[in-house]
């Protein structure tokens, strides 16, 4: 009984609330940390000295986190049991990991934080790995579909290796008169540089570039580029997707078949243990089954939705107090999988006649159209304005028709909610989630339009409001003006083949969560292992001659680009870094800038980094997508596979 | 009995080869045509002026092809049938582009060929494309989808939109310091500009550029790209996949069904054909059936392949005389689906044990092996040369060794070949195709390399062979002696994984015609537009002051790139530029160039290309893998949905 209370106790709601929080502190510290990542910009040349933690602040906080993580672990090892244990490779690695956290915390504070490498922020990102079964899960698909990667990895490492040999004997062909041997010179000097180049075709970052040296010189040339875009990016990248798509269907589907067992596995044991409770009663062979008093008294103490409470206890009644058999009572946790209705609060009832169409109207979802109308004028007004004052420099603005306007619509807005809340009473405006965005956004206007109202008086023709520190009041309002776009995004459920494809993409979200989760220990240890490997190594050019310096910098270098901000000085910078890395384009200016700035051996962490984030993970959020259309559009298959597996 | 005939005719190999070539004909008549593709070189500043057919040659090599198309034309308006006939929109609009054409075509004579426009050029690919059922089965399932790809194209719109607005907005809000607002002036000048930019940045073209100079200013507004680039490309632009996709996946496999149910329809009919005749000649009801001598009679007239015959024979000669019932005649037809094994011709008999022998290790695979090795060993000695050769000038580098390296692996390959048709016979030999590959490249090999002997004498220390004309022999043998590259692609049998791959993507090619006759007709049309629209746009800057013009160019322009042979001046030239654009890369590129050369309306030009090919191509090409990968690696569950629809 009392390692049945520790269970539930510790997967209680806020038992697993204060872990996530731990989790997520533990990680954030990373921002805080040396090197602290508090300053207004990234860039080497315009950077100011940032704050700095005393020794022992993050330290601290990250011993108390350390704390949690003990007393998690030896809860979970206890619930585990101790034959369990030792076969449970998480939990022995849980245990290890925080060891040697704990080893590393103590060498830190004793060398009075001035150790060169600290090994446990390359390691926290596991406490974040550990404690979802979805993220496991994931990491086990990879796993499993890593062999057949492999053989598309070989294969389109045999593909470069052929195109690189077959291209480097190509341009030195012609090679005798000097002066037109610039492709070889260019892209093909030597084989690294050849294999660096096909490398960046792969990934069609260099595009037209890379054969138009040898295309001015013959048109022909250009066949060999095509055909091996076309074989490397076109087949064999797209393959790749083909094979983690495959793997990952069969992975999501036996996930759900386990789930779905597991739950008809509890119900049939629940109605087993219920059933031999009825039974000493004094059993008839007509009886037999669950007595509804006792199952009702028993539902009342699970932890279930409400909603879901209600519906599987209206299906009970409906059995009018006859014992339920095995069938029935399996049906009744069919429940838990429909849709919940929400049902809104009844409106209030006026008595006067007035009063009661006014209701009516405001109530009415044409008033909804107009709230909608009204707001699109507002954004077009923006627009206009916008367009207008393109061509105008800030001091020349004439900013008295926009401040009219806007104090219009935020009027506009104030009124419409203050008709809803009549029509519907403020519990039943509260109850759709679209209203609560409205309302908050319309009193955030109301108080910015009232202050600034007070600062700046009333408006009036060739007016001018101060603007005055980085983000003044004036900017302010601005700004939530145009939080109003957004106001923009409840039409959406209006237009059918939009609703369907944006609440496809809400239910995405919730699917997201592991493949999230694996993203962020990606970059985080990325970026760890980025700072400890390039720190500091990005030097702004000699001061005083930037502007020149830029100049004579070549065309489509880190220098000429002013790339200077995407540096792995700090841990945000390197984010930042690592996702321009990941959207591909342009990443064979980081590879050669670094190459310059840290030696040849740097191109190893970017292409792991290509490897792990553009080719695994960007697969893998598309198999999971389509996954889930797949899965939306067509819920027959998807059903049926679900009952094949049932018989 | 006369239709009959004609069908079968039409339906020849030889007809359709004709009216094939026909096709081609017409459509490779760009290249020659006025603006002719015949230069070395398509870059603007060193294009020597092209020949020029006369007028009146490809006029009549068209009207050639044009009566081809009546004949087709009118014998498939014979076959359909008049009631047919007006309801078939591919066959009238196939007269009404005959008509158009030769209109045009006549037109085109009478202006003595000064025409400015010549319509019928952009109406050819039509002729491809209702040549093949494919491709119009193919074009009406991406219309099916086209409403659901409008519905994801609106949410693109409202995203693209909503970001622009508040984009600018934000822009705008630290701009009382002149200074600091780069942001605005580079990509957020004004509203079309910022639009731009984030349409470009939904491709990720300009992923780190378009957030620089807000970065730089502030590390936050990293996010405002981020969110734009994660919600635009990953989620909106993958969810465009997702549909193509779905829609795809019923429509490959209901044309499956649909071809298996005609043939089954067509066996049944033959069946009751083959019975009725039976029949005759006394009936008793055991021996209803079909007669295995009357069907061997018909089956020896069919026109199918004599592997397939041979095995549908000898499962007739299975029965043993007795008639066929209707469920077995349908089994018959099942050998068709059946991979054929080929058999290879028995290897020659030798008397002698020392030739036996002999024979016994040249046909071992062992000896394929050892083969492969020695080719390994030859690309592995090219490459050390090239390495070795990286740093010096063409001039400085000592042949001598590879001269030598070059004949001794020749006559190793001439052994081999002599030594394998030894064993395997002549025959046997040429029965494996990667034999016939390496004998046709060894004697090339071989030719090439006496005449080089006849020419240049044996190799000796400091040897120079001269090199002269555009490609003299000595290159040529380096170029053939590269082809050596791809003898290494032997081995991929050998490796399991790789080699389920790579027949996958094998098969894949064949189910690809359709989509490349579709990627065909996209070029063509665009191409001709592109040369109607843009040529001689792209002028040459100032003559003299090429490498002064080049250096004083923005970075990242046109201009600095040296893009000028990517220009819509010739057909050739154009289909390059086209596949430029659809790699997406880079293409901000030539979106600048052609609005600065030509007018704002150009980038309507490119952005309906980039949604024809990029969008809408890639993502069909990505949907016909999948698709092919998924059968080919669950074929169980494929095969059950075909017998799913049998009963």
């Amino acid at each position: 009984a009392g390692s049945l209370w520790l269970y539930r106790w510790y997967y209680s709601n806020l038992c697993q609330r204060v872990l996530g929080f731990t989790i997520f502190l533990i990680l954030a510290l990373a921002f805080v940390e040396f090197p602290s990542s508090f300053t207004r910009t990234a860039d080497v040349r315009y950077r100011s000295q940032p704050w700095q933690p005393p020794c022992g602040l993050t330290e601290t906080i990250e011993a108390l986190c350390m704390l949690v993580f003990l007393v998690d672990l030896s809860v979970k090892g206890y619930l585990v049991g101790q034959a369990q244990l030792q076969e449970n490779l998480w939990l022995l690695s849980y245990f290890v990991v925080l060891v040697v956290s704990m080893v590393d915390w103590i060498i830190s504070l004793s060398l009075a934080c001035g150790e060169p490498l600290r090994v446990r922020r390359l390691l926290r990102p596991f406490f974040l790995l550990q404690n979802s079964s979805m993220m496991k899960k994931t990491l086990k698909c990879i796993r499993w579909s890593l062999p057949e990667m492999a053989s598309v990895g070989l294969l389109l490492t045999i593909h470069l290796c052929l195109f690189t040999i077959f291209g480097m004997l190509l341009f030195s062909i012609g090679e005798k008169d000097e002066t037109q041997n610039k492709e070889r010179l260019a892209y093909f000097r030597n084989l690294p540089e050849a294999l660096t180049s096909l490398l960046i075709l792969l990934t069609t970052s260099n595009n037209p570039d890379v054969m138009i040296p040898a295309y001015i010189q013959n048109r022909a040339y250009a066949l060999f580029f095509i055909s091996f875009t076309l074989i490397g990016s076109l087949f064999l990248m797209n393959l790749l997707t083909a094979i983690i798509y495959n793997q990952f269907r069969g992975y999501l589907m036996k996930s759900l078949q386990t789930s779905l067992f597991r739950r008809r596995l509890g119900a049939r044991a629940a109605y087993e243990v219920l059933v031999s409770t009825a039974g000493l009663a004094g059993a008839t062979p007509e009886a037999v089954g669950v007595n509804p008093e006792n199952f009702l008294r028993v539902l009342q103490k699970t932890q279930l939705h409400s909603d879901h409470k209600q519906a599987i206890m209206q299906k009970v009644h409906s059995y009018e107090g006859r014992p339920m058999l095995a069938d029935e009572f399996q049906k009744l946790f069919d429940e838990v999988d429909k849709g919940v209705i929400k049902e809104h609060p009844p409106m209030p009832q006026y008595q006067s006649p007035f009063l009661q169409s006014a209701q009516f109207i405001f109530s009415h979802h044409y008033f909804d159209y107009l709230g909608n109308l009204i707001a699109l004028g507002n954004l077009v007004s923006i627009c206009v304005f916008l367009v207008l004052d393109s061509n105008l420099m800030p001091g020349e603005r004439d900013d008295f028709a926009l401040g009219i306007l806007d104090h219009v619509f935020v009027l506009y807005y104030l009124l419409e909610v203050l008709l809803k809340v009549f029509a519907l009473g403020l519990r039943g405006y509260l109850s759709y989630r679209s209203n609560v965005f409205d309302g908050l956004l319309t009193i955030v206007l109301l108080v910015l339009e009232i202050s600034a109202l007070a600062v700046y008086r009333l408006p009036n023709s060739r007016w001018k409001p101060d603007h005055y520190g980085p983000l003044s009041l004036w900017d302010m309002t601005q700004l939530v003006n145009t939080m109003i776009v957004f106001r923009f995004l409840r039409i959406i459920p209006n237009v059918k083949p939009i609703a369907v494809v944006a609440s496809t993409i809400l239910g995405l979200i919730q699917n997201l969560r592991a493949f999230g989760g694996i993203l962020v220990v990606a970059y985080y240890v990325f970026a760890i292992a980025g700072i400890n490997l390039f720190r500091g190594l990005i030097v702004p050019p000699g001061n005083g001659s930037l502007v020149l310096n830029n100049r004579s910098a070549l065309c489509g270098s880190f220098e000429q680009l002013n790339y200077w901000s995407n540096n792995f000085d700090d841990f945000a910078a390197a984010l930042i870094t690592l996702w321009n890395v990941m959207v591909v384009n342009n990443w064979q200016v980081f590879l050669d800038a670094y190459r310059r700035y840290s030696g040849p051996w740097s191109i190893v962490y970017f292409l792991l980094w290509w490897l792990v984030s553009s080719v695994i993970w960007i697969n893998l959020f598309l198999a999971l997508l389509l996954e889930n259309f797949l899965h939306r559009w067509d819920p027959q298959s998807y059903k049926q596979l679900l009952v094949g597996t049932r018989q």
